[in-house]
C-alpha cells in the first residue's frame, strides 16, 4: 500500500476511513498533493476527479445529498477554495454534509508574497458548522512537540484546561480537531471545513503508516419532547377546527405512512405539500400556488389556520409565505432536531426532535375535530383541478404547456431535480407523480449549481436522474458537464425562454432595451455546442408535437447521457402564467 | 431622468457619480432591481450585463486593473455574492480597487428561510479593505430615523462619539458608510463591498431625486520617507558593492526613466525585472529563471547581494525565491504605499511611499560604487541568450517553441494578458518586445478568471489586447465568453497540451493512471465548440510551421473576436523544460 508521506496527509486520509468518508471529489494542484496522493492510492476510497472547484464542491453536494453521508472536497492552496463557497453556503442552509478539505501552506508561508496563497483560516465563518484549523507537523519528530501557538479560549473550561498545563501534542490537537469537524458534519449535517498547511516535500511516499489517529465516536442524543410542551399542544391541537400542516423540503421516505395517514383522516387538518417535501397522500393538497393564488380576503379568512404546525427545510411557494404572514396562525409549530425559522412571524414552539418521534407521542392522543375546513378546501382544490387541466388543454405551446408535458413523461421510479428558479416554481403548480423523488437546491435558491448537483445524484445512484432546469442556470453551470462520471442514463431537459423568464412575471417594466439587458438578459445561445463538446446527445423541440415525440424515446436506455433543449416562447410565457391564476378561479 | 423610487438606492448612484465611479457590471436579479434601474438609466454610467457573477467580477477586475479607477459590480442576494469571492480575493493582493455591491433582504427577512438570502454581512472579512453594512430605509420619512443598532465600537473615536449621544439619522449612515468604503478604495486600492438592503416594492421608479447625499473627499497623505532612515539607506548604499533591485508586478510607465537610467549605470547593481514588472531596459535582466536557475552554489554566492531593493507587487519566479531565501541579503528593503511582503525572510526596511518618490530622494545621494558585479552577470546573461537560441533552434515542436513563435508575434504597442500559471512562467524565459504592456492575476495566482480579466481589460481600453492561456484555465473561466462586450480586436492564444502540463514538471511520478487522471486531469477537449457557440473565430495549429502561417493574419483586423488553439505534446513538453536549464548552463 502506497502512504503520502506526510504524519498529517496520514492522520485526515485515515480519520476520514474511520468514520466512514468513501466519496472524495479531488480538484487538481500541487499543496493539496500529499491528500490526492493518499485518497487515490487506498481503494477504500471512492475518488473523482473534477477541475473546476465550484463545480467540484456542487457535485459533492449532490453525492451528498443523496446518500446522506459527509461527502469530501479537496483542493489546493489558493483561490481554489473560495470557488468552494456557493455549495458550502447551499449546503449550509439544506443540512447536507459536505466535508471542505483544503491544502494550506505552513504559516510562515502565508502573508509574505507566495503564490496561490490566501487567508484560508475561518474563510466561510459565517456559514459554516466547524472550521478545524490544524497545525502543520514539520517532521514525524515534531509531532510530539506541544502546540505552540494556544488556541483561543473558546469556554471556560478551554481555559481551565490550558491553566492547569495539560497541553496537547500538535499530532494530538489535529486529530482531535479533524475529529470534531467530521463529528460536527455526521450529528448537525451541513458543511464544516478542515485546513491542512503542508510544507514541502508534497510528493513522497511510503510503505507504512507513521501514525494510528484515534477517532471519537460522535454522541446522539436522544430524542425527547418536553411533557409540558407536549400536553400543551395536545391539548391546543384538540381544542380547534382548523389545523395547517405544511411541509417543505424533505427526503423520500422521511416521514413513516401511519402518520401521513392519521392526518389526512382528520377534517380539522389541511396538509400542504411543496413539490420537493416528497409527500404525497390523496387527501393532502400538493400545488399550494394554485389552490391560494387566486384568493381574495374573504377566501384568506377562511383558510387562515388556528394552529400551523410545519416540518422540513424552506418553503418554495411565495404565495403561502404572504398568505401566513398576513393572516397569522394562533401558533405556529416548527419540529426539526436542528433549527426553526420563524419563517411567517408567528413561530411560538420549536419542537428540537424527528417529525417522526414528534407524532409518536403527539398524533396518539389527538383526537379528529368536527370540522369542514378539509372538506370545503377539498371542493375547491377539485374545482382548480379542472380548470387546470381545460386551462392547460387550451393554450399555445409555452413554459407552462412544456411542463404539462414534461412532467407528465418522467419514468416511474426515476429522480427528478428541478432548477433555480422558475422551473422549481412552475413544477409546483402540477400533481407529480407519485413515485418520482424530487430535490432542488433550495437552501440558497441560486441558478449556481443546479446541473453540477443533479450530475452528483446522478452518480450516487442507480436509478434514472432527470434535471429539469432554465437556459440561464444551465449556461451558469456549463462547466458542469465537465465530469468524466456523468452516467448514460442521466437526461436534462432546458427550458430555454432565451434569458431569465421569471423576470417577465415580476412587477418590473417589460420590453425597454434596459429590461431586455440587465432583468431578462436576452441571448440567442443553445445547448447545443456544449452537447457536441461533452458528448451529450442534443435534441430540441420547439412545440407541443415535437416535444411529445422526443420525449416518447428520451428516457430509453442510450450509450451516453442525453439533452433535451426545449424552445418556449419568451413573449408569450408569462401571460399565460398570468392569465392561468386568473383562470383557474 | 429616471431614478428608482427607494433612498437608498438613490444615494448609492449618487454617491457613484460623486466619486467617479463610472463603470458597472451588473448581474441579474430582482433584489437589485432599484440599483439596476439607477444606473442602466443614467448616461453617466457605462454599465455591462454578465450573468454569471463569477465571470463578472474579473471581468470587472479588469476594467479596474486598466483605468486604475474603481469599478463597481453589482448583484442580487443570496449566493450570487459569493461568486465574487474568487476575484475579490485577487483584487485584495493585486491593490485592484473593485467595488462590490450587494443588494440584500431586510434584516427581518434574513435567518427566518426566504429564498435567495445568506448571511451577506462581512462576508469577504479577511480579503477586502472595507465592509460597508447599510441599513434599510423603510419609507423616505424614516430616514430621518437614527440608526437602532450602533456600529460596534471599532476605535476609541466611536466609543467617545457614542457615549456623547452624536447618533446618527439611517441616511447619514448611509452616507458615511458608502462614502467611507469608496474613499477607502480611491485611497488604498484593493476591493471593498458595500452591503445595501431592500424592502419590496423594488422596481418603482420616480422622476425626480429624494435625497441629495454628501460627499467627502478622501485624503491623501503627503509622500515622505524619514530623514534617518533616508540618510542610513544612503550610506549602506554607497558602501556596498553588490546591490540587487527585484521588481515584481507593476503598471506599464509607472517608474521614471532616469530613475532606471540611474540604476542601469551603476556596476555595483544588478535589476531584474519580472515579465510583469513592464520595465525594458537594455541593461536591466529580464527572464530571471534564465540566469539563475543552472547555478550552483559558487554561483550562488557570488550573486548573493549586500542589499536587496525590491518594489512591485508579487514575484512569480520561484527560482528567485528560494536563492534569496537561502542566500539571504544582509538588508533587505522594500518601497511601496501599501504594504511590504517579507517574501525572502530578510526583510529590514519598510520604506512607505513611491517608488518615484523614493528614488528622488535616494538616487541623487547616491554614488556609483567601484565593482565587478554586474559586469560578470552581463557576461553570463549573454551567453545564456546565445544559448538559449541555440536551444530554441533545435527542438521539436512544444510549448517552449510554441512561446518562443507566440511571443515572437505579439503586435508592437498592445497588451499581453498572461494566464496561470505555466503561461506566465514560460513567458518569464523570454525577453519581451519591449513596447508590450504585459499582465497577469499574480495577486492569488489563480486559474479561475484569467479570460474574464483579459476581456475586461480589452473593453477598458482602445489597445489590441491579446490573452495566452492554457487549456485547463481557459476551460475553468469558459463562461468569460458568455459576454456581449468583447471587442473584435481581442485575441486568445490557448496552449493546449491537454491537461494541466505543470504537474509533470513538478516532482510528482509521472504516467501512472492517478497522475493522469487526479494530477494532470488529462482530457481530450479543444476550444472549438466554445467559439463556435460564442461567435469567435477559431484557428488551430499543431506545429512550428502551421503556428508562424496562421500567426501572420491572426492579429489583422476581423470583424469578430479569434481564437487560435495551439497543440503541444504533453509527454515532451516537460522533458525539453528540463533539459532547456541543464543546457543553458
Amino acid at each position: 500500500m502506497i502512504y503520502p508521506k506526510i504524519p498529517l496527509a496520514q492522520t485526515v486520509i485515515q480519520l476520514y476511513k474511520k468514520k466512514g468518508v468513501k466519496h472524495i471529489v479531488i480538484s487538481p494542484g500541487s499543496r493539496n498533493a500529499p491528500l490526492t496522493i493518499g485518497f487515490s492510492n487506498d481503494n477504500y476510497f471512492k475518488c473523482y476527479s473534477v477541475v473546476d472547484e465550484r463545480c467540484a464542491a456542487f457535485f459533492a453536494l449532490g453525492i451528498a445529498q443523496q446518500l446522506q453521508e459527509p461527502t469530501a472536497v479537496v483542493c489546493t492552496s489558493g483561490s481554489a477554495l473560495l470557488n468552494y463557497y456557493p455549495a458550502v453556503a447551499e449546503a449550509f442552509y439544506s443540512d447536507i454534509p459536505l466535508i471542505v478539505l483544503s491544502a494550506d501552506r505552513p504559516k510562515h508561508l502565508i502573508g509574505v508574497g507566495d503564490g496561490q496563497t490566501i487567508n484560508q483560516k475561518n474563510v466561510f465563518e459565517t456559514h459554516i458548522l466547524y472550521s478545524a484549523n490544524l497545525k502543520l507537523d514539520l517532521k514525524e519528530e515534531n509531532t510530539n512537540d506541544v502546540v505552540e501557538e494556544l488556541p483561543i479560549f473558546k469556554n471556560l473550561e478551554d481555559k481551565v484546561e490550558t491553566l492547569l498545563g495539560l497541553k496537547k501534542t500538535i499530532q494530538e490537537y489535529n486529530e482531535e480537531e479533524i475529529g470534531k469537524a467530521i463529528n460536527m458534519t455526521l450529528l448537525k449535517k451541513g458543511p464544516v471545513h478542515i485546513n491542512a498547511p503542508f510544507e514541502e516535500p508534497l510528493y513522497d511516499m511510503v510503505d507504512e503508516l507513521s501514525v494510528s489517529p484515534k477517532s471519537t465516536t460522535p454522541e446522539n442524543e436522544p430524542l425527547q419532547v418536553d411533557d409540558a410542551v407536549l400536553t400543551a399542544c395536545i391539548k391546543d391541537w384538540n381544542a380547534v377546527s382548523k389545523k395547517m400542516v405544511v411541509v417543505g423540503v424533505n427526503y423520500p421516505n422521511q416521514i413513516e405512512q401511519r402518520w401521513l395517514d392519521m392526518l389526512a383522516t382528520d377534517n380539522s387538518v389541511i396538509v400542504f405539500t411543496e413539490t420537493t417535501s416528497n409527500i404525497y397522500h390523496n387527501d393532502f393538497f400538493p400545488s399550494i400556488d394554485k389552490l391560494i393564488a387566486p384568493l381574495d380576503d374573504e377566501g384568506f379568512n377562511m383558510l387562515q389556520p388556528d394552529i400551523l404546525l410545519t416540518f422540513g427545510g424552506l418553503i418554495v411557494s411565495k404565495k403561502i409565505k404572504a398568505f401566513l404572514r398576513k393572516y397569522k396562525p394562533q401558533h405556529h409549530w416548527h419540529v426539526d432536531l436542528k433549527k426553526a425559522n420563524d419563517t411567517f412571524f408567528s413561530l411560538s414552539n420549536f419542537i428540537e426532535t424527528t417529525p417522526n418521534h414528534f407524532f409518536s407521542k403527539f398524533l396518539p392522543e389527538t383526537k379528529p375535530v368536527k370540522s369542514n375546513y378539509r372538506l370545503y378546501w377539498d371542493g375547491i382544490k377539485a374545482s382548480r383541478l379542472i380548470k387546470h387541466d381545460n386551462y392547460l388543454n387550451n393554450i399555445e405551446f409555452c413554459d407552462l404547456k412544456a411542463f404539462d408535458v414534461i412532467l407528465d413523461s418522467i419514468p416511474n421510479n426515476t429522480i427528478l431535480q428541478l432548477g433555480n428558479s422558475s422551473t422549481v416554481r412552475y413544477a409546483q403548480l402540477f400533481d407529480l407523480n407519485k413515485t418520482l423523488q424530487v430535490f432542488c437546491n433550495r437552501g440558497t435558491s441560486g441558478i449556481d449549481g443546479c446541473t453540477s448537483t443533479a450530475i452528483g445524484c446522478a452518480v450516487a445512484n442507480n436509478k434514472q436522474t432527470t434535471l429539469i432546469t432554465g437556459d440561464l442556470s444551465f449556461l451558469y453551470d456549463s462547466n458542469a458537464l465537465w465530469n468524466n462520471y456523468i452516467p448514460d442514463n442521466f437526461r436534462i431537459i432546458v427550458i430555454n425562454n432565451q434569458g431569465g423568464g421569471i423576470f417577465r412575471i415580476l412587477p418590473g417594466h417589460k420590453n425597454t432595451e434596459n429590461f431586455d439587458t440587465y432583468f431578462e438578459t436576452n441571448h440567442q445561445l443553445t445547448a447545443e455546442h456544449l452537447c457536441n463538446m461533452y458528448g451529450l446527445k442534443y435534441e430540441s423541440a420547439s412545440d407541443d408535437m415535437a416535444l411529445k415525440m422526443m420525449l416518447k424515446s428520451f428516457y430509453s436506455e442510450d450509450n451516453q447521457p442525453k439533452l433535451l433543449e426545449v424552445f418556449t416562447p419568451k413573449d408569450l410565457n408569462d401571460e399565460i402564467l398570468l392569465e392561468y391564476f386568473k383562470y383557474i378561479d
